[in-house]
């Protein structure tokens, strides 16, 4: 990582030009994204001075695209398959066609998201990111998939690639490690990183059985049909990973991962747990071993001397274990698509904002 | 508030000039500064390429001044008295001298906090703003009686005005307000944010009389011989005070907040709160009513469901309640003078860092 200094007073421009936005995806995310972005225009350009400016909306077969501007409140309730009826829509578009014809801005990233694969986000961040774009990214699967060529195809180009939303969405993982505690040296990492997970436990303390409480989750819409991403820690692992990486620069890949997820856990540690007044969570955590750091998801006991020893249900929290600073913990923050896009809108606002003159 | 945007690429410097620091204050923080400072002097560089140049150490008597650089090895273990006898001493030494011979870094405020006069700091800042210094305050008493015309004059002479190390040291309440919640409206905040009280209200809790929780207090070094600013609830009411006006962009004065203090707690309402499994917290507060913000520090009962429940001894927490992001928490954080020191670093580093580059 290298910070770089601009000298007081010297580079400030009196009317900044329009960020030109071209947006991945019209999932629940995207669509939050298009609805907070509208939402929040004046309040952008009168606290930030930022105009956002919609170019293009891709979804599967094709793209809205104007190079003037597209007007968002035009597709505020639309679905993804509502769009190829608007005047603007091209279908077949390529992203590869709209970065060459527009000056570059923010790419929004999110498609869903692939740990596998990385794909159809990959290849977006790659084409963006070459031609100078910054990215603001909700979908983990590129960054855990690729990490470090993307970061360093960010430095080439000069431009900001920042996940905040990828990273435990309105729950400020990324800036409490990178801002507020610059400067000092964090030792370890712990974190609830997954909601569907800390809501199952929960409910576990509570009494009932995994089963149960899974079908529980999946009936409010809080764990998907699937839920395997999730309750195996897969999820837990991609944000740890990512978190990881970009705080402490490390080069982590999934298979660095140690990880364990809820779907088996044994009766036994669970009593236990109970009568030694402790709570059983899901912890992404990273620690130093012999000078080395480690990394995984483990089902860990805690007891109320533990910083996250309180977030319950599908909340999620991070603790900082630092040498200077002590040990600074964020809980909260909405996890649902509003909170995903809420936290896209200002890695925005801080990709530009840069310096805050008071 | 306004923020400048600096156009992508173009304001870089690959060499940055070392960073001049006048430290005001020998006392506990100024020294544990000192400190941090040399201990970080590498980290400093290497991360995000700043040196830090100790010009000026000022005392009640006198300063160090050297303009090449003082050796801070050489004032690590020294007491303000010991200053006297080094080379570098100058009896009667004014601030405005060494502000005339050296080219504008930052003026870190260290001196003692008076929130009735706000001296000697305030004088301190307005001179060092006047020259077009940025400055890192430890030391509420200025800010407090003196917001809004210290953040104009520092908008007037492009110079930066930070001041973690006055609201709650190292946990990061301005950070979060500012920058992880960049975009949000924030609507509510309730802060923790004096651990003496903290600790005597967890002590009552446990069973002790005020009395008792405040002599342990005082006999471990947590509160002070006279504690009435604690306790009254005046030093909560500064930090409040001071986050909701950077923060919210508003000007409150210390007469808007309504204060209330530890001293007199009924003991009917210790019982009550325990009854219903409620503790009693000492709460900065700001909230909107009728379309009007109001301010106070509060003796609070809340239940397991609030944010701040778990708080416990001296340590802190503050929980911002937004429309977009739901409500995040920040807990922990050193609060001795290591961790003040820490987050005055963490303020010089983020003024000069300005924009990361990935």
């Amino acid at each position: 990582m290298s910070w770089n200094r601009v000298k007081e007073g010297r580079c400030h421009i009196s009317r900044p030009d329009p960020i030109n936005i071209i947006l991945m995806g019209f999932g629940n995310v995207g669509r939050a994204f298009l609805q907070v972005a509208h939402e929040k225009k004046e309040l952008c350009l009168k606290r930030y001075g930022l105009e956002l400016r919609f170019i293009s909306i891709f979804e599967i077969e094709g793209a809205l695209f104007s190079a003037a501007s597209l007007d968002t409140s035009e597709f505020l309730e639309k679905s993804a398959s509502q769009l190829a009826a608007h005047l603007h829509w091209r279908p077949g578009l390529k992203l590869e066609q709209v970065l060459k014809e527009v000056k570059p801005g923010v790419l929004v990233e999110c498609t869903p998201s692939n740990i596998k694969t990385g794909e159809p986000g990959l290849s977006n961040l790659r084409k963006a990111l070459s031609k100078g774009w910054n990215v603001a990214v909700a979908n983990k699967g590129p960054l855990v998939v690729d990490f470090k060529s993307l970061k360093q195809l960010a430095q080439k180009n000069r431009a900001t690639l920042k996940f905040s939303g990828a990273t435990a969405a309105a729950l400020p993982t990324l800036d409490v490690g990178l801002f507020s505690l610059a400067g000092a040296e964090i030792l370890r990492i712990e974190g609830i990183l997954n909601g569907t997970t800390n809501y199952i436990l929960t409910r576990m303390e509570e009494g009932i059985s995994y089963e149960e409480a899974l079908r529980e989750a999946q009936a409010k819409g809080i764990a998907e049909a699937d839920p395997s991403l999730d309750v195996e820690g897969w999820d837990t692992a991609s944000k740890i990973l990512l978190i990881a990486n970009e705080v402490m620069e490390k080069d982590f890949v999934l298979n660095d991962v140690k990880v364990e997820g809820i779907t088996n856990i044994p009766s036994e540690l669970l009593h236990r747990a109970k009568k030694e007044a402790k709570v059983l969570k899901l912890l992404g955590r990273l620690w130093k071993e012999e000078k080395e750091f480690r990394i995984e998801v483990a089902l860990s006991p805690i007891d109320h001397s533990h910083p996250l020893f309180g977030v319950n249900g599908t909340n999620k929290g991070i603790s900082f274990f630092t040498d200077t600073m002590g040990a600074v913990t964020v809980t909260g923050g909405k996890s649902d698509p509003k909170g995903a896009a809420a936290s896209l809108l200002k890695d925005i606002i801080n990709i530009y904002r840069i310096g805050k003159q008071n």
